[in-house]
C-alpha cells in the first residue's frame, strides 16, 4: 500500500503530507499547482501534471504504486476549461448528466477508484484541524444565544440538505441571513447589516457531503467578516469542519469578544 | 351579517372596499392609517382609530354591528411601539412566548374572533389580484427554463416550510440567492449579480401560511428590481399571489421581455 497526495492549491496539501510523515508515511505528492518546490523542499517526493491531464496523472500515479489517496487544495475550473483538457477527462465529463462542482468532483473519485485508487478523506490526516464539540474560545453562551446556535445549527442542516448553501446568520430567534453561491463571507456581511451587531452564525456541513472531496472550512477571511460585522458568536460542525491557521483563528476570535463553538445534532 | 374592513395603509384596503361593493355589501370601515378621507370620498362608511388602542376598535366595530371582516394593509410597528398601547393589547402580547409579526397577527385575528369577529381571509374579495395557473405575459418558457422554475417552485415551497423566506433567484439548475430577511427585491439583485441576467425569479406563500393576515404580494419595486438585473422569468403561486397595479406590471413586464407566470405544485 502506497499513499498519495492529489495536490491542489493552498495551506491543506503541505498539512496533509506533514500529517501522513508524523504516521510514518511517505507520500509520493503530485502537485497540480504551482507547490511542488514548496514541497520537494520539505523533503517529500514529488511529481508535477496538470488535472486537465487526467491520463497523464493516472499513469504518474500508478507508476509510483499509489493505491490510496488524498484529493486536496483548490483546482481553478479555468485551468480545466483553458484547453488544456485530455480526451480522458472529456470522456469522463461527457457522460455527466449535471455539471456542477460536487459532479465533477466525485466522476474524478470515481475515476480514480476504478482505477484501482481509494480516495481518502480530506479529513484523515488533519485532525489537528477539526474541532470536537464544545466552546473553543471567548465568552460564556447565553440562553438566548444557545437558542440561537441551535435555530442556526437546524437551519443550516436543512439548507445544507437542498444542496444551497451551509451557513445562516441568525439573531433572536431570526433568521436573518441564508448563504447560495455568494459564499459564507457575504453572507455573514449582509446578515450583520440586517442585524446589527451582535449576531450568530453558523456553519456545518451538507447531511450529503463526501469528505473526500469537500470538507466545510472556515479560515482568517471569515473571521474578518465576523469582525467586520461584530459577530458574537460563530458556530461549527464537531467533526466535520476545517479550521485554517487554527490557532491564530481563536486568538484572534477571543480578542474580539468573539465565542467559537463546535456544534453537532445534540447542541454545543 | 355585517362586514367590515380593518383598513392598514397602502392600495389593497381600498380594493377590498370596491370587491365589497361588487357584491352589494356596505362595510363598516375602520382605518387605522391616514386613509379615512379616501375611503369616505369614495362613499364609504367610516371610523377612524389606532389599532394600539384594541379595546376601542373592538368596541367601534360592535357598535357597528360587524361580525365578519377582512384585516388588510401596512400597519406600521412603529405605532405599536410609540406609547398608544393600551392594557388590553398589552394583555395580548403578554401572553406570547414569540413576539414576531405573525403570532402578533394570529393573536389579534384570535381576539377578535374571540369577540365574536370572524376574520375573512385577504383573498376573498380580491381574486381580480390573484393569477390563475398560466402565463400570464411574456415570451414562451424553454424546456431549460421550465427546470429552472420546477426547482425555484421546490425550493421555495422548502424555504418558507422553515420559515425563512419566500424568493429564489435560480438559473441553469443553480440556486443563486435565497430570501431571508432582506426582503424579495434584495434577493433577486443579489441573484442578478451572481448570475447575471437571464434568472428565473420565484416568489411563493409558505405552506402554512395564513391568508387572514398575510398574503405574498408583488408590485412594482420587484418589477423593477427584475428589470434592473435583466431576469427572464418570475414565477408566482397561483390562486396565493397578490399582483398589485396587475395590468401595469404585466405591460411592463412585457414590454422587458419577462415572462410572468403563475405556478402550481403541478408546474406552470
Amino acid at each position: 500500500m502506497s499513499w498519495g497526495i492529489l495536490a491542489g492549491q493552498g495551506l491543506l496539501p503541505l498539512e496533509v503530507g506533514e500529517g501522513m510523515k508524523r504516521e510514518g508515511i511517505e507520500p509520493f505528492v503530485l502537485c497540480l499547482g504551482e507547490n511542488a518546490a514548496q514541497f520537494r523542499e520539505a523533503g517529500f517526493n514529488v511529481g508535477e501534471a496538470q488535472l486537465g491531464q487526467l491520463g497523464s496523472v493516472r499513469r504518474l500515479l500508478i507508476e509510483h504504486r499509489v493505491d490510496q489517496m488524498v484529493m486536496i487544495g483548490r483546482v481553478g475550473k479555468e485551468n480545466l476549461l483553458a484547453g488544456a483538457v485530455d480526451q480522458e477527462l472529456l470522456g469522463l465529463f461527457a457522460q455527466l448528466a449535471k455539471k456542477n462542482d460536487d459532479t465533477l468532483q466525485l466522476a474524478i473519485v470515481n475515476y480514480f477508484e476504478e482505477h484501482g485508487i481509494r480516495i481518502e478523506t480530506q479529513t484523515r490526516f488533519l485532525k489537528h484541524l477539526i474541532p470536537d464539540r464544545g466552546v473553543l474560545t471567548g465568552p460564556a453562551i447565553s440562553p438566548e444565544e444557545k437558542a440561537d446556535l441551535e435555530l442556526g445549527f437546524r437551519m443550516a442542516k436543512a439548507i445544507g440538505r437542498l444542496d444551497i448553501g451551509q451557513s445562516v446568520v441568525v439573531k433572536k430567534g431570526m433568521v436573518l441571513a441564508i448563504e447560495a453561491v455568494e459564499g459564507t463571507d457575504q453572507t455573514i456581511l449582509r446578515g450583520g447589516q440586517y442585524g446589527g451587531s451582535g449576531v450568530v452564525v453558523v456553519k456545518v456541513a451538507k447531511p450529503q457531503q463526501d469528505f473526500r472531496f469537500d470538507v466545510p472550512a472556515i479560515g482568517l477571511n471569515t473571521l474578518q467578516a465576523l469582525i467586520t460585522v461584530k459577530a458574537r458568536i460563530l458556530g461549527v460542525e464537531a467533526g466535520a469542519t476545517f479550521i485554517l491557521d487554527r490557532e491564530k483563528f481563536l486568538a484572534e476570535a477571543e480578542a474580539h469578544g468573539i465565542t467559537v463553538v463546535a456544534l453537532d445534532e445534540v447542541g454545543a
